[in-house]
C-alpha cells in the first residue's frame, strides 16, 4: 500500500460543503499515480514503452463526507493482476483522523499502441504482483 | 427514460485525447438533474423541502471513448426505489449513432436537514416509481 | 454573437454554493466552440488542418454568482484578429433575467503541428472578421 | 512568497497532452490556501470568523505548457492591499527546472455573512502586509 496525500481545495467541494462525488475518481488516480512512481518506472514510462491502462470499470462507495481544507490520504494497492487487466483498490482516510471516507476500485485493461488489448509488460506484473504478495490486497481490506 | 444532451469540450478529455473516467459521474449528475427536473419539482425544490440525496455508490463500466466535441445523450432511468434511498441507472450513448460509450448506476440515501437517514418525500417516491413502473428499469437493460 | 447554453450542476459549484471562479473558463471554451461550429468547420476540422489555437492569456471579471441548477448563456464574440492570433470575449448572462453574472476574454495564437506560431488559415480570418465586422465586438460592449 | 507543490495528474490534461486552461486558477487557489494557511489562521478560520474573500477578477498568461506527471511550484505572494479587497499574484514553475509556466493573477473583495461589502479584518491585513513588506510583490517580479 502506497499513501499519497490530498489537500481538498474549494474547487474540489459543491454547495452541499463536501468533497463532489465525481473528485474522489480524481484522488483514486492520483494515488495509482503515485503508486506506479514509487513502485516502478511511473505511468509515463509506462506509455512510453508501448503500453497504456485505460479504465474499463471503476466503484466508489462514500463513507463520509470530506470538507474543504482537509488533509487526505489516497491508500492504493493492488487486488487482482491478470495477463492483460490489473485491478487497484483504494481507501481515502482523513489525515488527522485516519476515519475512513471513501473506498473503490478501478479495472485497467492494458493495450497497445493501436488500440489492442496486450499482455502486461512483464516487469510492471512483477512489481505489482509483488504489492499483492506483500498482502495489502488481502480480503480482510 | 429521460435524455440529456452534452457536447464535450476540451476540458472534459484527457492527455489520451479522450473523455477522462471521472467527467461521467458529472454527466450521470447532469441526466440525474434533468431526469427529476421534468419528472418533478426539481431537486432544488427537494432541498428546499428538507431533504437531500447524497450519493453513497457509484459504479461506472466504460465500454468506449468519447472524444472532444461528440455530442452525447445521457439516458437516465430509476432502477429501484426504497423506503430511503433511490437507485438511478445511466447509459452515455453517442447521439449520432447511438452507441454505448458508458454505463452506470449511482445509489442515493435520503437524509434530513440534520443529515439522518429520512424516507423519501412521498410524492417524489410517487414519480420515481412511475418511471420504474414505465419498465425503463428493467433487467435486461 | 453566438450563444450557449449552459445548465449549473452540483459538480460546478463550491461550499460557498456559487459556480467555481474556475469553471467559468470551462463555460467561456463551450461558448468558442460553439463559435466555431457555427460560423465554420469547426474547431476540430482546423486542428485536422494542421492548426492549434492554444490560449495564451486569459481574464475574468466576475459580477454576480451564478448558483445550482441556473441556465446561463454564453455570448461569445470576437473582438480582434491578427496575423497569428485572435481574441475572444465573453459575457455569461442568466437565461431568465438576461442579469450579466461573468464577462472575460481569451487571446489565442495560432501555431502549426510543430508548435511553432504561425499565420491564422485565411479561411478562418475570413470567418472571425465577418463577427467583428457585425460589430458584435465593439468597444461599447 | 510562499510555495505549494502540485503533481499534474491526467485528470488536469486535455487533448493537447497539456494542463487545460481553467486548471491554473485550481492551482491559484491551492497556492493561495497554503498561503493563507502558513501566514495566519487559514482561510476555513477567515469564514468561521464572518468573512469570505470571493474573487471579483482573474487574469492569467500562460508560458510554457505543463505536461502529465510534472511536478508544480505555485508560488503566491500579495501583491495589493487595500481596506476591502486583496490581490494575490502567482507563478507556476516547473519544480526540476524552475522554468515559468504560467503566472496570473486574483482581486478578492472581503465580504460579510450578508454578502456585503466589508473592511479586511485587521489581524488578515497585518499577515498580508506583511508579505508585501518583504518585498514579495515588487515590480521588478
Amino acid at each position: 500500500m502506497i499513501p499519497c496525500q490530498i489537500r481538498v481545495i474549494y474547487g474540489d467541494t459543491d454547495r452541499m460543503g463536501v468533497v463532489y462525488y465525481a473528485n474522489y475518481l480524481r484522488y483514486f488516480e492520483a494515488g495509482r499515480g503515485e503508486f506506479i512512481r514509487r513502485k516502478g518506472p511511473g505511468y509515463r514510462a509506462i506509455e512510453e514503452g508501448g503500453h497504456q491502462l485505460p479504465v474499463v470499470e471503476a466503484k466508489v462507495r462514500y463513507r463520509a463526507p470530506a470538507t474543504y481544507d482537509d488533509l487526505l490520504v489516497v491508500e492504493t494497492r493492488v487486488t487482482e493482476v491478470r495477463r492483460a487487466s490489473v485491478r487497484f483498490g483504494y481507501r481515502v482516510v482523513k489525515a488527522e483522523t485516519g476515519a475512513l471516507l471513501c473506498e473503490g476500485e478501478t479495472v485497467h485493461a492494458c493495450i497497445d499502441r493501436s488500440g489492442r488489448p496486450t499482455a502486461l509488460p512483464p516487469e510492471l506484473v512483477r512489481l505489482l504482483k509483488e504489492d499483492l504478495a506483500a498482502g495489502s490486497g488481502g480480503p480482510d481490506r
